[in-house]
C-alpha cells in the first residue's frame, strides 16, 4: 500500500510542476477504450483520418523519416546494434545461386529510429490500462501490450518546427518546450492540431546525430509536461521528434525521470516516436502531410524500429 | 574464365527451359539505371505513381500485409528469431518510471515477412549491376547494394489471385504458376499490370503459416520463369507472395535453384517480398490498392523485415 | 505474507514427499558460509582438495566432458544457439592477413553443456542466501550471485554409474534415482563420496543426444530428492549428469517442478552441471578422477558453458 | 598466380625483417602432423606432458587466468558483447521454482579472454594446412579447423615476465619484445621452455584493462617475429599474453599486419591466447605451473572464450 501512495504523490507532484491537473492520480485506468484495450490512441485512426491523409498527398513527394541503423548510432545506456554478413551461401544449382542474409542482434525496438509501444513505460509497476508488469512481462515477450497489437497508423501528420519558432537551427540540450512554445510555433506555421493526428516536433537536435553522438545522447531539448498535456487534450495518436527522448532531458524538475513518457504512454495510450529524421520536412516547410507507419509485428515487443513515411 | 562460361551456360539453360530469351547472358549489367545504381526498380517510383496510388485510396481501409514475428515462425534452413524481454528497468525518479525493451537476435531481413534487397542474390559471384561479392560483401555489412539504398515504395499495388483463378483455396506445393495462369488470373479479375506497379501473388499457401510450418517450409507454389519474365517486361517494381519464396520451389527443372530470384533481383533489379499476409485482400477481392513500404535502413543489409500496407 | 507461507508449505511438502527433513523450512538462509557469501559450495575447494585431485592423475589421460555446441543441440523450451561466420576480414598489410571471428547468440550459460550458478534457481522469489530477485536480478546482469564469483573447481571427481548398477545401458526417462540406487551404485564401484567432491551421475541418457533430440528433451532419468539429500549431507560441491536436468523429470510428485534444483542450488549452494559427456568415463570405468573446471566469468550470468576435464 | 607470388614476397619480406628464415615460403603446408590434421600443436600434448604438469602442482594453489566478460570490456574494432537477463521464469509447481537464464550476443570466441583456433588466421586465403577459405569458411560455421577439434591443453605452463626483465611495471604500447628480451627474461627467471609447453608473456599491459580501455586497445607491447620464431623452434603449443594481440601492435614494419599471428597459427599450428590475467602469476613469481584449458566445443568457431587455470 505504501508504494501506491508514493506513486500518487509523485504523479501529482509532476502535475503540479507542470501547472496542470491530472485529476485523481489513480483514475488513469481503465483506459477510455475499455479495460482490455491494447491499442490505445491507435483507436483514433478512422477511415476518415485515412482519407484526410489522402487529401494531403498533393504532389506525390515522399519523405523517409527513418535514420540508418548501424553500430555507430548513438544509443541509450548499454544498448547495442550488431549486424554481420555471414559467409555467402551457395552456389546452388546449375544456375549457381548465391545469397547473403544478415545476422542482427539489438534492442531492436529501442535503438535508432524507434516507436515506443504501450508495453514500454510504466508508472511504477503499472503500465497502460493498469496492467501490472508481474502479469504480462515475461522473458519470451510481453503477453499483453505487445507492439504487434498497434496496427497501421495512417493519418494526418503535423510537423511543429519549434526551432524555427525560437529562431535557432537547434534548440539547446535540456531546453523544455513550453506550452507557449508549442502554441507559438503552431501559430507561426498556421497549423492546427486535430484529434487523431500524429505530431512531430522538430528541434534541430538531429543535426548532432552521427556528428557528435556523445552530445546527442547526453541530453535533449524536448516537450515538457505542459506542452505534452496540450497534445493529450488535442487527442493526438503519436508524438515524435528528432531527439532520442522526444521529451526534455533532463527534466527541469530534477526529481522526475521521463514524466512525459508516463503522461503519454501509460496514462493516455499515446505513442512516442524517437530519432526521426525531421530535417527535410523542416527545410521544405512541410507542416502538414500524410503519415504512414505500421510497427513490425514483433510479438511481445515493447517497441518497433521503423522508417515511417511523410507524403505530400 | 571457365567459371564465367559455366554461368553463361546455366543462365541460357534456364532461359531455354522457360521458353524465353535473356538475349546475351552477359549483357545483364550494367543495369538500365546506370553502372553505379543501387536502387534498381525502385527508380520506377515517380510522383505520378505516388499519385496513382493516392487515387486508389477510395474507402480509407488499411490492410497490414506483415505477419507476426516470433520464434515459432517457419524459417528457412538454420535461421532463427529470438526475442527476450530483459528484467524491467527502473524505477527511476520520484515518478517511478519503469521500462522494458527487447533484445532480438535474428537474420532479421530474411525471416518472416521479408523484403529481399539487391544484395541478397547473386548469379555466381555477380550481384546486381555486376557487382562482384568480393568487392562489397564485408563482415560488418554490404558496402554496396545495402537495403538502406532502396527508399520508399509507394505505388499502385496489384493482387493476382491465382488460387481463385485455379478454383482452389490453396495451390499445391511445387505448383508452377505459368504465364497462362498469370494472364488468366489477371483477366478473370480484369486487372492490368502497369510499369512501376507492385504485384502480389496470392497462392493460398499462407494458410499453412502457423498451422503446418513443416509443410509450409518444405515446398511452395509460386511464379515460374515465364510468368516472372512477363512481370519483368511489364516493368514492375516488386513481386511478392504469401509464400517463403514467391517463386515455385522446387523448380520444375531440378537443376535450377531459385532461378526466379536471379531473374528478378540481380538481372533486373526487381525486388521480392515474401511471407506476405495476402489472405484478407483475396477474401475481400481487393485487386488494386495503394501500396506503402519503405525498408528499414539497416546499413549494409541484404533485406528488411516489414509490415507493408495496402490501402483502398 | 501469504506468499511466504505458501512457499513454506510447498517446501515442507516436497520434503515430506522425499521422506527427508529440511528442518524448519525458513532456516535455509543465511548460508553456512555467511549471509553475504556468493560462492556457496565452491568454498569447499581447498588446497588439500586440489592436491587430492593431483593424486588421482596417475596416467595422464584427459577426458573432455563438454559436448559440441551447435544449433542442432536439444534445447530447453524456446532457447536457441546461433553461430555464424561473418565474411572473412582482410587482407591486411603486405603479408595479407585475413581472419575469421564468429557471432554467437544464445542463452549461453543455459544451453548444451551447462553449469548452473547460484543465480539460476529460486524458491519463489528467494535465491541462494535468501537474496530476493527484486534486489539483484537486473536486465544488464545479476548484481549478485553472478557466475563470475564461483572461481575454479579443481577437486576430486566421482562418477556414479547408476545405469551399470541397474544393469541397463540407459535408464528410462522419468526414472527416479533413489537413495538405494545411489548407495548401491557407489558400493558396486567401491567408490566413496567425500566432502568437497564433484559427483557425476551416469544415466546413459546422453546416448540420445543428437540421435533422438525430441526424446532426450521430453523427460530424463535423474537424481530424486532423497538421493540429492544424501549428496547434500556428503557436502559435495557439484552434482552433474549426462541429462539436461540432472534431476528426474518429471518428478514422481506431479506437483513439484525441479525440486532437486531448489534443494541443491538455493538451499545448499551446491552447483549442477548438465549435459556432460560421461559415456567415456563410464565405458572405461573411471570412477575417480581429478576434475577441472572454472566457469567463464560472464558478469552477472546465471550459468556458464563449459568443457570440464576429468584426468586420471 | 600473381596472388601467390605476392604472398611469397610478403612472407619472405617479413622473414627478412625479423632476420629469420622461413625457408621456402610455400613449404609451410602440409603441416608436420599431416595434410588432414586439424589440431596443430595440440598434438604435442602427451600423457607425459600431463604428468609433467601434475608434478608442478606442489601447493594446491589455483590461479584463474580469465578476465570478466562484460559490455564494458575493451574490444577490437566493432565487436560487441551483450548479456541480458530476461524476466524471471516461473513460478512453476507447488514448490514455486523460478529461474533465470541469460541471453548473450557476442563475437564470443574473439572478445575478452580469447583463444585463437586454427581457423582464425590466414595467409591470404590460405589457412592452417593450406586450407583455402573458399573450401571451409561457411556461414553456419567453419567446416574445417573449428575450435571443437582442439581438445584439452593440459601441460607445463611458463610465465615469462618481460616487464620485470625490462624493469618496468608495464611495457610501452608498440614495444617489440625481441629475441634478446625473451632470452634475457627466461634467464633472469631461470626458466627454460620445453617442447609441448604453454608460454605466457607478461607485459603489464593488462593493468590498462578496465582502467583505460582506449589506451589498452590502441596499441600493445608484444612478441615480435624473432621472439615468436624462437618459440616456434622450441615447439610450444600456445603463446599467450595479457594484451589483446599477444604480438606487438603496430608491428615495427608498418607494412605488416599481425605477422606473428600468421607465423604461429597457420604456418605452425601454434595457438594464441589473448587478454589473459597474468598479473597474479607475475606478482607471486609463479614462472612454472600446471596449465589447464579446453576450448568450448563451439562447432565451426574460430576461437573460444575461456578461463584457463594455472596451478602450482
Amino acid at each position: 500500500m505504501r508504494r501506491k501512495k508514493s506513486i500518487l504523490v509523485a504523479v501529482v507532484g509532476a502535475a503540479a510542476v507542470a501547472g496542470i491537473s491530472f485529476g485523481q492520480a489513480d483514475n488513469w485506468y481503465p483506459s477510455r477504450w475499455g479495460a482490455t484495450d491494447q491499442r490505445g490512441a491507435a483507436n483514433r485512426i478512422t477511415a476518415a483520418k485515412v482519407l484526410e491523409a489522402k487529401s494531403l498527398m498533393t504532389q506525390g513527394t515522399v519523405y523517409q523519416l527513418g535514420r540508418v541503423y548501424e553500430a555507430a548510432m548513438p544509443m541509450f545506456g548499454t544498448r547495442h546494434f550488431s549486424l554481420r554478413i555471414p559467409q555467402t551461401y551457395g552456389p546452388m544449382g546449375s544456375n549457381r545461386t548465391m545469397y547473403h542474409d544478415e545476422i542482427v542482434s539489438a534492442e531492436i525496438g529501442q535503438v535508432g529510429t524507434q516507436f515506443d509501444g504501450l508495453g514500454h513505460i510504466g508508472v511504477g509497476d503499472l503500465f497502460y490500462n493498469g496492467n501490472d508488469r508481474a502479469d504480462f512481462s515475461k522473458g519470451d515477450g510481453l503477453t499483453k501490450l505487445g507492439v504487434e497489437n498497434v496496427g497501421p497508423l495512417v493519418t494526418r501528420g503535423v510537423l511543429v518546427d519549434v526551432a524555427a519558432f525560437k529562431g535557432v537551427a537547434r534548440l539547446e540540450g535540456g531546453y523544455e518546450i513550453t506550452l507557449a512554445d508549442l502554441r507559438g510555433a503552431l501559430e507561426r506555421q498556421r497549423t492546427e492540431v486535430r484529434a487523431g493526428d500524429v505530431v512531430l516536433v522538430h528541434t534541430g537536435w538531429g543535426s548532432l546525430w552521427g556528428t557528435d553522438n556523445a552530445a546527442f545522447a547526453a541530453s535533449a531539448p524536448g516537450v515538457g509536461l505542459a506542452a505534452a498535456q496540450f497534445l493529450v487534450e488535442r487527442e493526438v495518436v503519436l508524438v515524435g521528434s528528432d531527439t532520442w527522448s522526444t521529451e526534455v532531458v533532463p527534466n527541469p524538475n530534477p526529481e522526475l525521470q521521463f514524466p512525459v513518457h508516463q503522461l503519454l504512454i501509460p496514462r493516455n495510450g499515446i505513442y512516442i516516436f524517437e530519432n526521426l529524421a525531421t530535417e527535410e520536412l523542416a527545410r521544405e516547410r512541410v507542416y502538414e502531410f500524410a503519415f504512414f507507419f505500421a510497427p513490425l509485428k514483433l510479438k511481445g515487443a515493447s517497441g518497433s524500429p521503423g522508417n515511417p513515411l511523410a507524403i505530400r
